[in-house]
């Protein structure tokens, strides 16, 4: 079925499941272009409450909030990829859903992901199914190691899994991870590990902003620098492969696709990692030096409008503040940054609290 | 009294007074930094209520609302001039609130603002106080024609205000404008109109923004456009005028300051047509090429924070969107530029209804 490319008027209410800093950034860029934005998030003290009068607090089963939250919305979409299936389809019957169900089925399940990817022609590290220790047994022999064995739902910031660098850590790592199936990855001896914000509009229409290079400490993303320094053939062939994805999906909303570099002897290959149907933590410097930043352009893509433009105005990096980290603001932020706090209220240990985007040189 | 230079912490609730577009504009700018916002406006349709989950709609003379507001904030600010006297003192005495009751004093009185600057050697058009029929044929044979009658409060946008071509348009000017007394202008024979938005923190750190070139169309703003076409040493002196002002008012917040350049024949000169203690419409550029815009700036300051960085990172147009011409919106905006809608549900003749931000080119 096409989508509805009618562009939906200043002053819809737009529905966001998940109620973290994304939810939050995503419903004040909607608030610049006149929208109003209602939460749906179980958590009482979400931090995106605190940016609309329109909220519900409810489990992510319970029908009749969500019901009552379809019915309150002209459009819904939403922060986090692991939006339970069943949620998504009962919404999605009731208000248009985007990125739609089959883009959240795709990306919640690692097997689904790398099947659909592999399908596409898209290059993706060699990997193998897992559902007993005989099969893990086989896999190794397979992919060799070292390699990495990991949930198929519910990872992020490196949970869910386990690396795998010799034949006797495979029955713990087998033991320690729950549900199965599990997926075993290869190891890819990767140079460097970029990704790209692609959005795609109800129309079809692709823009996406330049590539960022990430580096993660703890599992955790510490910096996206822009540009990337990689080959820029390199570059324009991330953008492609990121629009053969959001083609393939007919996706309508910000994608984040991230690929790991391979500079090789002769010429240099990405290979994918992960894509998360959502606008993504490596994309977050657009808020600084992009007339429309990636928070913005899911919502125009949300509400069927054109796309905004992704140019970039200067050279920058985004670090985001973990935990404690937020105690060095505001006394010692200096110039040329941009500051984002989420308004979280208390600051544990690796949880996101904010981030700053330090402007290199203007173009 | 010295401010209170202790920076508030991340969480800190801001009551603003005032809720139209300004008022959420600052309202989002603030929870990007983490901040929660209440928001305290008569009118119950306020676009401000639409990007906080708490609000108090009141009059302004309503002492118990007013208390309880207090009560509930950690400082206050306002975003128009006009806030009452009364008003700002019940306020202030329970809370920081920046700009103080003085600024508000000085700039919703024109003859006030006059007296102040003319005593800070600031020049300014002449004027004389009109009280009488007879008042208004003095101050005419004093500072010829054309000239300008204005009422001393509550002009904005052109209103409150006509021009004298002939002294036979002086009696009925004088029995149209209410209330006395009124304050007669000399026309100023301007070659342009610019205007400067600068901070000053509670630490007296002073930081402006690059100046603009304004354009009005039926008096209200149309158009500004950064850089201004101005000389460099004009520029230069507009922003050093825009600091004695803040730094002689003893200043915390944004302020606008419009100028009328003279260009003359040997040198150009500037004239200070009026100030603003508030983030102003010929500020909102900085939203799109700024890494600190002025919304966030006027936050930085209230909350004793340091001030951000005004760099400017691209050149800029903005231009208002009135009334009809929000429906231009989305089918008409191309790329280069950034959107702002305020969320009115009702786009009135001479409403201003959003805005967009059109990039030349990059710095």
């Amino acid at each position: 079925m096409p989508h509805d490319t009618t562009p939906l008027p200043a002053g819809s209410m737009i529905g966001i499941v998940g109620g973290g800093q994304l939810g939050r950034m995503l419903s004040l860029a909607a608030s610049r272009l006149g929208m109003r934005i209602h939460i749906f998030c179980p958590d009482a003290n979400s931090p995106a409450f605190e940016v609309t009068p329109h909220k519900t607090v409810a489990a992510y089963d319970n029908e009749v909030a969500l019901a009552a939250f379809a019915d309150a919305v002209d459009v819904i979409t939403y922060e986090f990829e692991n939006v339970p299936a069943a949620t998504a389809e009962f919404l999605a019957a009731r208000k248009p859903l985007r990125p739609d169900a089959n883009a959240l089925a795709i990306s919640q399940d690692r097997l689904a992901e790398k099947s659909f990817l592999a399908g596409k022609n898209i290059p993706v590290a060699g990997y193998r199914t897992v559902e007993t220790p005989a099969d893990l047994e086989a896999a190794i022999a397979a992919l060799g190691l070292p390699a990495i064995l990991k949930t198929t739902r519910l990872g992020y910031d490196g949970k869910g899994q386990r690396v795998l660098r010799a034949p006797e850590d495979a029955a713990a790592a087998f033991a320690a991870l729950e549900p199965k199936p599990l997926v075993l990855e290869a190891f890819v001896p990767f140079d460097k590990e970029i990704s790209v914000v692609v959005a795609r509009n109800a129309s079809g229409k692709v823009r996406s902003f330049d590539a960022a290079e990430n580096f993660h400490t703890n599992h955790i993303l510490h910096t996206s620098t822009v540009p990337a320094d990689i080959p820029p053939e390199i570059e324009k062939h991330a953008a492609m492969l990121a629009k053969v994805i959001v083609v393939a999906l007919d996706y309508v909303g910000v994608l984040g696709v991230e690929f790991f570099v391979v500079l090789g002897d002769e010429r240099p290959s990405l290979i994918v990692n992960e894509i998360a149907p959502r606008v993504h933590n490596s994309g977050h410097w657009t808020e600084a030096v992009c007339l429309t930043d990636q928070f913005e352009q899911h919502i125009r893509a949300v509400l069927s409008w054109p796309l905004g433009d992704p140019a970039r105005m200067a050279d920058v990096m985004m670090q985001n503040l973990i935990g404690d980290e937020i105690f060095i603001v505001p006394g010692g932020i200096d110039g040329n940054t941009q500051l984002h706090l989420y308004g979280k209220t208390e600051a544990r240990p690796g949880r996101k609290m904010g981030h700053v985007n330090i402007i290199r040189r203007p173009l």
